[in-house]
């Protein structure tokens, strides 16, 4: 079994949102194939994947640095003992040769593309969705039920835009979903508190279908001010509440907020991880871990986030990634994680699920197509098909 | 005043050296050149520099991210209000537009290469080595003393190298150095003593003058082994024992080792550093901070750095860039640190000093070069060329 190709292709996320501290208008996103000689219904099977949404593409460094790597392992090196998968930790072995320790930022995202497009892979080559392929090797059972899941949006819209807050999250309630993620910190309390409400409205008023989200924007006094003000609505949870390195405020927020606190998406390590665990106050069966695999050297790095938080007391149902995409919905349902998000409306063509997932009841399930099953969300096809042939037909 | 031009060229650094944990055969360092319409004698002004050593160039992530959002901004937004210089911190936001917080990474170095060439642009503008453009930005009074300076090197070599650690240690001594820094951690620990032994004895026994560097690599339990057999030798410093982001075995080593530990050269952030101020135990009036400019977004984010470290009660004396090479040089100078490396014999072209930089009783001086003088250092001359010219000869 060998490689025979390897293939990076920067795609600009479409839309034009903002939420409290970034613009998405100039965001871009990995999409990789690993192209090999296996064939299965007389086609090669070629692994895809994409460095999550949110932060940006890395096709400088892949191609400066992981790729060719890659290309010079010998071919046997990159395979398990039996030859017939690949081995997905010798291939971050050879990705991180000479990766000095720290600085977990952009190659992160470089490494979890490729990694995870080796899972994808090795899922084709099974013949099975990647969910099923994860829970094996991570010696876990899934009962088939779904997962949780939450529709992410409520973000702020330019001045002049048609739509309203409200009019986004009656959309994905139209499309079944039943609790909502929307941005807060844009904009001034009051007004903030105003969204809210609107948003609350949609939820039917249960604030536990609604969370909000900071982006990492608030001081200590600002993140105060707006626990104070949301603690009485119950919510969900309260989102990154200042800078996702601020380890000292989290805890500071986790011993007055009184509701549950998520934070870790922008942790791209598990020694930052460790940090949060150590340092950031967080607590078990309350609050919430949004760590992304494909933000983050890949889901062997994200299982040994997992470890370290079991380790720790903290139940794997408290992990909930961020993301809103496929492969991280084959990842929680294989994991038998907390839940998901969805990007029903945003970040196309990355966000939310293919057509055939079923939703239901606030719980989401991926299909039987194999791999993270990338091919079969319309709004792939042709970044894909560009990706494979160069057509941008 | 207008940037013509943004170059920057990828070089590989020479020499087959290693480390304790990466070999730094394939490692390569961004040189960047800004362009600009003013002449001085005649010829035009541009500013020089790069992204330190150690870590990688970052020529697709300047120009996939940053070069476009400089060359999209309107000029004068990037001069000071006088229109005569780059204002540094308006183009650090520029740079950093709808960057997401945490993930401080390579991008830190791809803008830290950039942000350091607009300070020698603006110290050529001026006339005057960077040492004074910086010392009067931040309003520091150098004595013009020179700044302690240790020799750093004592790496690994392959097996059948000619040369020893001792050999290697006295040529830096013939060149004038008294002090010196070693690695430790790529051998056992019996090995690894016996080398510093070695190294001692051309230190003449003075363990002030020989500091042991990690490279983060221990953990706990050898990290105590190591410290053990070390005290008694009352070393220079104990550098990098552990993973750089683990603060907690920094903090507990630094309950029981009783001389100075260093670290921080892997921290590239002041969120980062933050964290090590606040759960590294690093005590003040001791240890030793060792982050670079050059890897961490620059000089603006540095000097965040060297606040917080003042804030919690440290002295700017306890700062000793990582590096080892002219910027690094004329940064100590010009805010009064507690001193700086040098590498005169390893990472060329960009390791240690000018041959008119004068080195004298364990301290070194900067020349009157304009700017960092990187135009003075021999073996930065043909990268330069090739750099502003394309030409290889």
């Amino acid at each position: 079994m060998r490689i025979t190709d390897i293939r990076e292709l920067s795609v600009p996320l479409q839309g034009n949102i903002a939420n409290a501290l970034v613009s998405f208008a100039e965001h871009t996103v990995s999409l990789v194939a690993v192209c090999t000689d296996q064939l299965r219904d007389g086609r090669p099977v070629t692994g895809l994947a994409f460095n999550s949404i949110g932060r940006f593409a890395q096709g400088g460094l892949l191609r400066e640095r992981f790729l060719p790597r890659l290309h010079a392992a010998p071919p046997d090196s990159l395979l398990d003992a039996g030859g017939t998968r690949f081995d997905t930790a010798a291939i971050t072995r050879v990705l991180m040769r000479n990766e000095k320790p720290g600085g977990h930022g952009d190659r992160a995202a470089a490494v979890a593309a490729l990694e995870l497009a080796f899972w994808d892979l090795n899922a084709k080559l099974a013949g099975e969705p990647a969910w099923q392929t994860i829970a094996r090797h991570f010696g876990h059972t899934p009962q088939g039920q779904g997962v949780p899941v939450y529709a992410a949006g409520g973000y702020y819209y330019p001045p002049g835009h048609a739509g309203s807050l409200a009019d986004e999250l009656r959309a994905y309630q139209d499309q079944g979903y039943t609790a909502f993620k929307m941005k807060i910190g844009g904009a001034p309390l009051a007004q903030d508190m105003a969204r809210v409400e609107s948003a609350l409205g949609v939820a039917g008023g249960d604030g536990s279908r609604l969370a909000v989200d900071a982006n990492g924007r608030f001081d200590l006094p600002t993140a105060l001010d707006y626990a104070r003000a949301l603690a009485p609505l119950r919510l969900r949870w309260f989102e990154e509440i200042g800078d996702p390195l601020d380890y000292a405020l989290n805890a500071q927020m986790a011993a007055v907020y009184p509701g549950a606190i998520a934070t870790g998406e922008n942790l791209f390590s598990a020694r930052d991880v460790d940090n949060l665990l150590r340092h950031g106050g967080m607590r078990p069966g309350r609050d919430v871990f949004q760590m992304d695999p494909g933000l983050s050297y890949g889901l062997g790095e994200y299982a040994r986030m997992l470890s370290a938080m079991e380790a720790a007391g903290f139940a794997r149902q408290q992990a909930q990634p961020h993301g809103g995409h496929l492969i991280n919905l084959h990842i929680v349902t294989g994991l038998g994680l907390g839940g998901c998000e969805a990007y029903p409306g945003v970040f196309q063509p990355f966000g939310g699920y293919a057509p055939g997932c079923r939703l239901q009841a606030g719980r989401v399930w991926p299909t039987d197509a194999p791999g993270f099953g990338l091919e079969e969300k319309p709004e792939l096809a042709q970044p894909i098909r560009q990706l494979l042939t160069g057509s941008t037909a």
